[in-house]
């Protein structure tokens, strides 16, 4: 007689993005005519590069003759890539990280759904609140959450951190023993980050307390300002206490292709094990290595054209933010993020809850935002726009926000 | 302080391919100018078929452009994917599966991994001897298999099925309680098949003992015979009791592009909840979709073209098969497979083990292959060759191995 996992039971319903879906269809039905701007999903809009698109037609013709076919890659993924990344992401800014120690993958939600494998079941995790849910779902899944507690709203087993303006949205040090620690900088959904100060403090705490951060940095390349550590491994002693996760789909527009990728450093054991080893054994056993034409257009990011024609598409997402920024402000709004990061976290109106502010927004705006709520009970009194859209949206969407609110 | 998950540990290396490719390197180390003919690994050799290529060139313009730019797709995968597989894999064949059971992935791998996700911990598994180690050890790594016993070269929770000539590469029902039976048809290694009347013994014991049968169809395209079914859905009962795992990889050469399917039928439901709504809850939280262009690929083989051309494909790869198997019982042994699939299962010569009969194969004839006893204990006496080589080399390789022999 076959159990299923008794965990998933317990997980609530992922309402967000259908609540949001819902509300925003039920919108359109009644203002047919109305010109709605989604600001809501975290998705690019702007297409691949022009390197990259060439590079994947390449290798896709290298696909349709013999003399060049290419089956079953590596499962870390090809050489081609991982060299590119370990000297323009890592070496050419002074960083040690070995190309033997970046795991291509087809996404960085994969990943960091996927590196629990690798941990004791009964490891307690601790997350920032708001967050970025698959941290939660997945530890959930696993087992490793406890109970749902419907009216809190939370895990009995989680340690959540909260991450709010009275502490400048960097979470505070555990005061109870924690075994993995998920830290997002550039943060989603909060468009916050931790400055360098800010993760030397957590990289000492977790070599102290032999803990693990699990880093995701798939909002790197938004990074403006030089006291940001764009990779955990910029400070000393995290090779011996993070895992770092990156993506390819806010950095070049790959939310479709997919392709992301996660460094496991050599030096970082725990129980006598390589973590290193683990994951490519976990990769070799329940990953056949990404889509060989995706990898190929990844490859292109790194090229002189394709890092310029990156560039560019990035200063519109980030023209975006600066605009919803500044605009925001202007209209007497309190906004964080924005700055080194495609997301604007803005406290509602005073008194008004994230749901209400957001059926303001999209019932007499036509905006579709997302309530921060949605990400957890400290999300609450917030809402989340995000920079993807086109430049003159952007631009109506805070135009309309202005006049309403001025 | 977090700890590893321990059941790595107790993983024996994964030495067979590694093996191989070491015995392979020395001897051409040795012999710079044999002429070497690889029959080992399960990789194809033949290009994409151009309906496939077009298509995906095709995609690859949609994401270069802003008005058909694709971001995030659905996690289960695009409905015109899913909906050619309906009709043309389950309703042309009066199979009853639809479309919202059909879970699009970047291969069968990553799924016959992962499928252990929905399932509880302490689920007791069986798989057949010989078998394709990632049921194995996918299972040994979430801690259902128990200890490694390194002398039987079996884990002590596993219940092992031998399929050898003495049972005609049937697996016994178990005559233990199991949970969760990894079935594979046409079969890796042995490729053998299980008939719809074996198919029928199964669904019925399942279906009586509330088991679910993990049915592995990633060669269904090379099955020939009448009798033989190429989904479990086939058989009445089986949309109770089965999960399936299918795959283009080999079917239609996307070993490198990436790309297969799992279904999972509504009816499918243990401990009152829905295998499905599980399934589509892990993928939806660890997964974010196939590539896009990678999907749009695989639609084309639904199409006139398409289907023509893999045919055509399939033709050459069927060929080979015939060759092998005809080629070594002219040569005197006795061989198994090759007709419902691209693999061969050969005896080795009396009291010769198989990793003996490697090597004469690798130092006299130049041949490589795979040595059975890398697939479990009931492989040793065997090898495995397959069909994915050009026609010449094929022949090339039969000629020597019957002069040989002769």
């Amino acid at each position: 007689m076959a159990h299923v996992n008794p965990h998933f039971q317990q997980l609530p319903g992922s309402y967000l993005f259908s609540e949001i879906a819902r509300r925003t269809a039920a919108f359109k039905e009644a203002n047919p005519d109305a010109p709605l701007i989604r600001m809501g999903i975290g998705d690019v809009t702007q297409p691949l590069a022009p390197a990259v698109v060439a590079a994947m037609h390449a290798a896709v013709d290298d696909l349709a003759a013999p003399e060049s076919f290419h089956g079953y890659g590596p499962e870390q993924g090809y050489g081609f890539l991982r060299d590119a990344i370990a000297e323009h992401d890592f070496a050419a800014r002074n960083i040690n990280v070995s190309a033997d120690e970046i795991f291509i993958s087809d996404g960085a939600k994969s990943d960091c759904g996927n590196i629990g494998d690798i941990f004791s079941l009964d490891a307690k995790v601790a997350v920032c609140d708001p967050v970025y849910p698959v941290y939660v779902d997945s530890n959930a899944m696993a087992g490793r959450a406890g109970d749902w507690d419907a009216a809190a709203e939370c895990w009995t087993n989680i340690y959540y951190m909260p991450t709010v303006p009275e502490n400048n949205f960097v979470p505070a040090l555990p005061d109870e023993p924690v075994d993995l620690v998920y830290l997002c900088s550039p943060n989603n959904p909060t468009g916050t980050v931790l400055s360098r100060a800010d993760l030397e403090k957590w990289v000492r705490w977790a070599n102290e307390h032999d803990a693990v951060i699990l880093f995701d940095a798939a909002y790197e390349r938004f990074v403006t300002e030089e006291d940001v550590p764009r990779s955990i491994y910029e400070i000393e002693g995290a090779r011996t206490c993070a895992i770092e996760f990156r993506s390819f789909s806010k950095t070049a527009g790959f939310t479709g292709a997919r392709c992301g990728y996660t460094v496991v450093p050599k030096d970082l054991v725990r129980d006598g094990q390589s973590l290193r080893d683990m994951w490519n054994r976990r990769q070799c056993t329940k990953f056949n290595g990404a889509s060989y034409v995706i990898q190929r257009g990844a490859a292109a990011v790194y090229t002189p054209e394709g890092e310029r024609q990156v560039e560019a598409t990035l200063d519109v997402y980030r023209g975006n933010a600066r605009v919803i920024c500044e605009g925001l402000k202007r209209a007497g709004f309190s906004v964080w993020g924005g700055v080194n990061s495609p997301y604007i976290w803005c406290a509602t109106p005073e008194g008004m809850g994230s749901w209400e502010f957001f059926d303001l927004l999209l019932n007499e705006l036509a905006i579709v935002t997302t309530p921060g709520a949605g990400f957890g009970p400290a999300g609450e009194g917030f809402i989340r726009l995000t920079a993807f859209n086109t430049p003159e949206a952007t631009q109506e969407a805070i135009t309309r926000i202005q006049t309403r609110f001025a």
